[in-house]
């Protein structure tokens, strides 16, 4: 029988998409006594089970049958409903109607519907250095260039992003993610947001504000949201996966209704709906008042943990790495001083040392758009392991660093 | 503040999108008293909701917390596992293994998945005449040409098929549905099944075999796949939401390993994974045997509906149209014969006055690839409405089709 030649075949696109560098890290997760940092996980353990159950039998009364029927794009509309209150919680400050929501299958998917929607091959997007890893995984099938935002301890730094819109004056959009950032876990503080917002009315560009964790708080004020000081320029995303499951896979957009609406359009090719019976457990949640209990929980359990990373790699780590003190969120990132650089490091060597003692961690380059600029660095994820794992991993990945340095 | 220009900014293939013609229709759905014969919507009432709360009490004992972590883009292992005795029925007797299967979002994910893969702007792409319209939207996205492959009452031509691959050798794929076509309701006989097989293995082409009805058969013997008579050759499409719920939102594809590895990367980017929860529904039904029972009830359901709306058009609708009497799926097609051509019928003005009398149904030329080609022609809902609503619905349009003609 005749072999299709599939690499001929496939279309342009696939030459700039390759898998997460962290799945093989993942899978290693799995192994009995494995200690991973590597995954951005929540704790199974502290998943609302019982909630959910008392959710189902709410939906079952309330909606019958027809909730397992084919749905609308847009959204179940008791969730475009409810939505508008938990935006305007104190960690997003998002002024919006039913009418500027659009539903998607975690934030995730709702990275690829503003890649569908803006990006032309050769296109530049303007990303934060480093970036989520998920987000250049969406953007790169529709074949975008880069340009990378300097960033320090407050994350996005104003002038280099003034500097690049200047410079650039054709990128489509600036993707940020302002609080607790993945990788990096940095907050960009009040007077940067503001000045951001300014920077982005003036020049008249779009900024792509991803915010999956601002409701995980363990210390500090809330922040508003870059949405909540430009609006109209700003699609601000939004999901339930940290704030009650991974699987219910129920994210969303806010942005203008012409945006919204070729979001919609887009969705329905993509794959027509997002599970209603799922918007509604959502719905419920939030109807119910569970989450800020719910949220006061994890954070309790969440927070310590931060604090037992942030200590271990104090004292178990050489003194030449600077080191996020996240205020909330899932990571604490390490990347090497520059005034360190006379200690040369290998990263792939010591990812193989710690897996080879059953400590998994990210390393940090898959994490720049243009790898060339990445620094010697680890993404550590604190809310998966105990203490006693979390200050046993970091002394073991510690140990490895200083057999390096000889 | 400055307004974002946002029709300049947008990417080049959204000129090539645009929304289904059916939404609107759609919308009309749900107004009180009114016959839907437009959506291709199984009947709620049918849905196996009680099956679906002991699946629930399966999958917490079985699961836990766990569940609702995080899951890999592949699919749940259990379903992956699973599935292959379910591929084999006689409906479809397709071959795979768990490395051969790729789960998604509902077939619908499937098709965007396979745009993403082959598509470059421009390629060309051969479909059925008429097609599904989902299909169309999703490839749409990555602005295609394409071409249309003749078909007549019992679905696509191989002699159409084949002179189409000869003229056009660089046509990508072959879209096509071989069982209860959406939206004919045809079905492509065995020895056509064969004669197509024959021609994908000779010219070495891909075919995308969609199959979301083939279990749903009120009549007849089921046929083999095509994917089962050339294997190498066809994606082969599945999805649980007209043999379980279409909330549940769980799909796929069989194909090659190196397709189906390429699938998971870019699904990856799309959603990251589907819900794992979902999964385990799926996987549970199929594993506690509930399918063939709950297909017989449905189908012992919707057999005299569709007898029904057949035996209704040949009673009210004037004798100048062909009418699919389906064996199996949800749609009659009614389209104007061509040596009927004399009696001009204008379909916007049937759609118009049979909606004003709450009869909804959806016109045959979104179907098209090139509208163009469309004939006068009509896709008809059964499953969703009771044989008095289809007849009456049937009365109401038939009356309407006789004005129109005076």
């Amino acid at each position: 029988m005749a072999i299709i030649s599939f690499s001929n075949m496939t279309a342009k696109r696939l030459k700039s998409m390759s898998g997460s560098a962290i799945r093989n890290l993942l899978k290693q997760a799995g192994k009995k006594n494995f200690i991973a940092l590597s995954g951005g996980y929540p704790d199974p353990a502290c998943f609302p089970v019982s909630i959910i159950e008392e959710l189902r039998r709410k939906i079952k009364t309330k909606y019958g049958n027809d909730i397992f029927q084919y749905g609308k794009t847009e959204g179940l509309t008791d969730l475009l409903d409810i939505l508008p209150s938990f935006l305007k919680r104190s960690n997003r400050r998002v002024v919006a109607t039913p009418d500027t929501i659009a539903i998607t299958c975690g934030s995730q998917q709702a990275l690829t519907i503003i890649a569908l929607m803006f990006i032309n091959p050769g296109d530049l997007i303007a990303v934060e250095s480093p970036t989520y890893l998920g987000a250049l995984q969406a953007f790169n099938a529709f074949q975008p260039r880069y340009v990378e935002i300097l960033t320090d301890k407050d994350g996005m730094i104003p002038g280099s992003l003034e500097n690049i819109i200047k410079k650039y004056p054709a990128i489509k959009f600036i993707y940020a993610i302002p609080t607790f950032q993945n990788p990096t876990g940095r907050v960009i503080p009040l007077r940067r947001r503001i000045e951001i917002a300014k920077i982005i009315v003036k020049y008249n560009k779009l900024l792509v504000e991803d915010d999956p964790y601002s409701e995980v708080r363990y210390e500090g004020d809330h922040l508003p949201s870059i949405c909540s000081l430009a609006p109209a320029n700003t699609i601000h995303l939004f999901t339930f996966s940290k704030t009650l499951v991974p699987d219910v896979r129920v994210g969303g957009m806010v942005a203008s209704e012409e945006i919204k609406n070729t979001a919609v359009l887009i969705k329905q090719g993509l794959d027509l709906f997002t599970s209603n019976y799922n918007q509604a457990l959502v719905s419920e949640y939030l109807r119910g008042d569970y989450l800020e209990g719910h949220l006061k929980k994890i954070i309790k359990i969440y927070r310590p943990r931060k604090t037992c990373m942030f200590e271990s790699i104090k004292k178990y780590f050489p003194d030449i790495f600077e080191v996020t003190n996240s205020q909330g969120g899932m990571f604490v990132w390490v990347s090497q001083l520059t005034d360190a650089k006379k200690y040369k490091l290998n990263i792939e060597e010591l990812v193989e040392k710690t897996l080879a003692k059953n400590v998994g961690f990210v390393p940090g380059f898959p994490f720049y758009a243009n790898q060339k600029n990445a620094l010697f660095s680890m993404r550590l994820n604190f809310t998966n392991q105990s203490e006693e794992s979390i200050e046993k991993g970091i002394e073991i990945i510690g140990s490895a660093i200083h057999k390096l340095l000889k």
